[in-house]
């Protein structure tokens, strides 16, 4: 087995993300964090990189260097892959630079801050056949694959109606004002973009109904507001869907429902059958049939789909978590770039981790929801790029 | 104790609904069945009677027979109200009557077929002093009255979002095509009146946030649909809303949410604190704070509001349900009558149950939601009687 | 339909017991509370027949009044049977003297205060043809014969494991110090018997495993403790079982569980599948197979037994609690003696409501459990009457 | 960071286990696994060592090779530790044989084959100065170390009774005899020791209890039973439990209870509060006052213990499963390792992860348990080592 080399961009100690990255490459031995500018500060990453216990030499100053010191290493040294977990304003300039140097990329959401570096990224990607990761990482989870895998095999029969919602409550009050970090550059909107809880977790949201259901959204109508006194972006919004084929749906996503932690919820109700899923008790997914009956399914338990069986790492009833699911988005990356190493990589639709149209979709979703609000909270067609 | 007697109109032998207010009504002691026109058929409505084990005297072959020799009983024999438990077209007209015959109503949602029918309604009712009651029953549940009770109180703040759904599913095939009665009237715009889900099921979730919250709609956008091929009336829809003090909603009404029982729910998220509740599982109450802390609220147990407290009547952990909500509009009803024969009646609005204002209310909320969806699911402002 | 008459004795206003019995009574419409002996007070009886509307002249100052004035009472006025709801010590005597009067009964748990009270009864009914009911109203939940329905129709396959428990808190403190009248006879011996949580609620246990498992107890070895200083009677114990087919229970009683409400639950596991059944969820019953499939019935849906059925009165997803349970119990009581009126009354056993072999069962329970517990918690066979 | 070098014995390719622990070490980045004898058969080790890319060179054909090849490495090579992740019977000799070797060890659990060995290995370890880790790795959770933390600090006030169960079904049916390696040994006494289900999952129930409670057994009374036709260990059993201040319990583990997957849970009832805590939702945590009050509390959410919020590495509401409590495990004995190292090597007790103490516990426990159980299921005195 080849280990994939990666190094990081941004993430230094203390910062959540960073963290959640590093224990998700780890889960499963297949990576090693061997490079990093974890900070735009020097001295702090370089402190970052000596409590990860990092060889000094490839903790770099800034992520330039390090794409650069990195390109002129030895294959058999330099790293396979960039990692990149700044604020959603530094993702554009160094995935770009990385692919332009012939590295693999894993990206946090949203890919960019604007539609038009997406745009340029997938074509960068695919002019370079780079392998480039997105990691909304609810996809994950064993029982999402399990209830995408449903729908796909026609269980459910045709969709109908969609409700997806994703209420937090961290926002409720203007932590940004005493210094929290992450609240500080989520609100801002220089650094976050255009929009706030809808760019941070209604993309979540969106693209969890869409990989679990595969169906597009052709209209949308959203209600996006602002709550807290003198906060620049939304903390919360509601939408009226319309997909492709006719279902229906409901998007909420609010950062002010006071108490709530990260209660992400799906349900899809088909002509036969629906499911109802809950990311804080991931390891469930409630199936009912149109004649009422309600069965549980359960990672690990019975038979499951061949995704949702190989996303799942230990017998049924020891409970799989968020890490488990971030893992299996690094596993299948770290997957991807092996099979090309040996020369053996697949159609990358082959590979079960969000990827650049993904990344694309989002943005799409954000300039939609923002023009519908925007315009009065009127219906506006999703754009065709 | 004096006690209530009631006429019933429709509601006979094999009527789901009228088993239901019979049960209602029997739960407390306090009323007593005493004549009845169960049927809009003479022989269906005697032989009802004759089940229920009523005086054939007063046994009716319509409602208007009963209405008229009801009120030339004397004054120690005559029912002191009616229930009416008929389809929603034949809701106005005996209520009609019963009023200007001087006997109180309580009266099945939607109050009438048509807005105009309601306003005619109020008018009579003020005229006559009529105690009118209408069976919104969620909202006799004891942690629902809590709920209301908290956010009266200023316990959890302004109210910023209101998410509140009713998802059922017995409607998710073309049941009425089978015979099925129920069905049959439910999703003919003759009987129904213009709206299916939102009339039958949409008007709930609006009364119980309304009650709940205090908070009044001013704008909303309504997405109805029909989903079961011939079907003639919307079988599910969503809106975005917008109250009176600026909160945001979402409420949801669907009869195709294939395996859904009565999935009734309520979310408030307010400034300080948010409350959720579950009509399946009515003697919980979630209550989170903006700190995180979330406590369990249950009927009967620890310092609850008075009108929580009121509603119960069992020990805590002794599960009370939807008979005994209902049981306490009756109840409330009763009272209301008693006093008035005591000569003590107190104003409308402190007797706890819901009235013609509520039904006013939800014949409003079903003009604009049908206005929304009409002219492509655009922002409608709440009209003005 | 004829309504069944029926008298009470004890259960005077403000009686928790009085007045859940006499709503479950009332639930249905079959039966009448005509008379009754609400108080060893007769003030307060007079009040409490008078509050409840009765005809003065048919409320007693004791039951020995009652029934002897019942008893001359033509029979097309008098009552048809009694309802005793006062405490443990107060069963024996007025059963015995309404059976010898010829009246039905039905007696609240446990049946008598010794064994040998509860065997001369069951002569006496035998010996009467008396139809005589007990109150051990958790077996009335639909969920619960649904479970015994599977178990009998062999779906579970033998059943190895039964797990019953029913932990409450409202005696974690010396209440009974306090005046809290419930409290004070339940812990004293001379009104409630030799046992005390045991008593009370171990009894319900054992009741609803038996009723739901069809296994009888052969071996049981128990250790009952009292926690609260000061207590006479036991507040707490847990026991071993031995079943007539070779399976192993537990059972738990405790009433010193801090914070618990009435949280009686069962589970029983088989052969090839498993039930699990919870008092404060009554409406759901999940079953599991070996093979891992985890599917939950729910009252009301899908294609449940015929008594399961029959238990229910209301639409799936519209929660029916304890009171509706209490009822079913009243309700089959109620047909037993309407069939007897019209000639037609079934062998008792095909009727669906605990009678006088379960009082005899619990008191032999309660007779077994004090004798293991106090001979130092040793293994004691269930005695052969 | 000094990172812990680990040669692994047993957990071949394959085996469970071997995968559970080493996803446990990799998680948080502060250990290497370096050296493996990962099967008694030579070529399997070393196809295990390949596919997990170590150094064939320190990939060995038995324990003892290693442990003397290691031994022999230049300090700044050589392993710090081993883990021991083999079936019980072979727990014991290289516990030994390392600790002698001046390795510190990481075993699973029971920690030896009988309870001499395990006296023995605590001789050896105190002697030798060893740090010994045992995976009894439910204690791991956040919610966990929460109720601990409530306890002792005597929130709950005196325990009163405690309820601990651990019901699996996975062994209801005779798996060993279609080759099923995993119940293969643990249902054979000559690799498992006289315990079956009590040994596996009996002593973790055990060992929960007593880490939250922080009480000793005193005495117990158990009925182990085989259910399963030709089996020839123990695969269902309960007991009762007196603990040394009073308080009662009782302990079930079963591993034919049909369908339920690995349903560990623990309820301590104090004088004033009470907690539930359950494996399969771990990261909740419900508290109960003797008032009434219910509050639920979560990992990562509020004021929690110092202990709990260590455990946890995510924001609330991002699950933490069962492979982070494993971690935790792992994170503290690394932690002790490199405080060693360091020379700053803390009492033993101040590191929180379950040491040899534990071990003879769970030694101690089965073999009461197991005499009580073969002398007719009577009450047997906790032996006093």
């Amino acid at each position: 087995m080849q280990k994939i080399r990666i190094g990081m961009i941004g993430g230094g100690i203390g910062a959540f993300i960073g963290d959640v990255h590093r224990m998700a490459m780890r889960l499963d031995g297949m990576i090693d964090l061997v490079a990093g500018a974890f900070s735009s500060n020097a001295d702090r990453s370089r402190q970052s990189g000596e409590s990860l216990g990092l060889d000094p030499a490839r903790v770099y100053p800034d992520y330039r260097t390090m794409i650069e010191a990195e390109a002129a290493l030895p294959a058999d040294q330099r790293i396979h892959a960039v990692s990149i977990v700044t604020p959603n304003h530094v993702h554009f300039e160094p995935a770009k630079m990385a692919i332009e140097h012939g590295f693999h990329v894993m990206c946090d959401k949203p890919v960019t801050f604007s539609t038009d570096q997406a745009l340029e990224l997938r074509g960068l990607i695919e002019k370079q056949q780079c392998i480039f990761g997105l990691t909304h990482n609810y996809t994950g989870y064993p029982m999402v694959k399990e209830a995408r895998a449903m729908i796909a095999s026609g269980e459910l029969g045709a969709v109908r109606r969609v409700m997806v919602e994703y209420p937090q409550g961290w926002l409720a009050t203007n932590v940004e004002e005493s210094g929290q970090k992450q609240a500080s550059w989520r609100t801002d909107p220089s650094k976050s973009g255009k929009a706030g809880a809808m760019g941070d977790i209604g993309t979540h949201a969106e693209n969890l109904a869409a990989y679990v259901t595969g169906l597009k959204i052709v209209q949308l109508c959203a209600d996006l507001h602002t709550f807290v006194p003198g906060r620049r972006l939304d903390d919360d919004g509601a939408m009226l869907l319309r997909y492709d084929n006719g279902a229906r749906g409901v998007l909420l996503a609010t950062q002010i429902a006071a108490g709530e932690e990260n209660n992400l919820k799906l349900r899809v109700y088909g002509e036969h059958k629906s499911i109802e899923w809950s990311q804080m008790e991931p390891n469930t997914l409630l199936v009912r049939s149109v004649e009422g009956h309600l069965t549980v399914k359960r990672t690990g338990v019975g038979e499951l789909s061949q995704a949702a069986q190989q996303a799942s790492r230990i017998p049924a009833g020891h409970p799989e978590g968020f890490l488990e699911a971030f893992a299996n988005l690094y596993r299948e990356f770290a997957t991807a770039v092996q099979d090309d190493l040996a020369g053996a990589r697949k159609p990358m639709a082959d590979y079960d981790f969000p990827q650049i149209d993904q990344g694309v979709e989002g943005m799409q979703f954000i300039d939609t929801v923002v023009a519908s609000s925007e315009q009065g909270s009127v219906w506006v067609d999703w754009p065709q790029y």
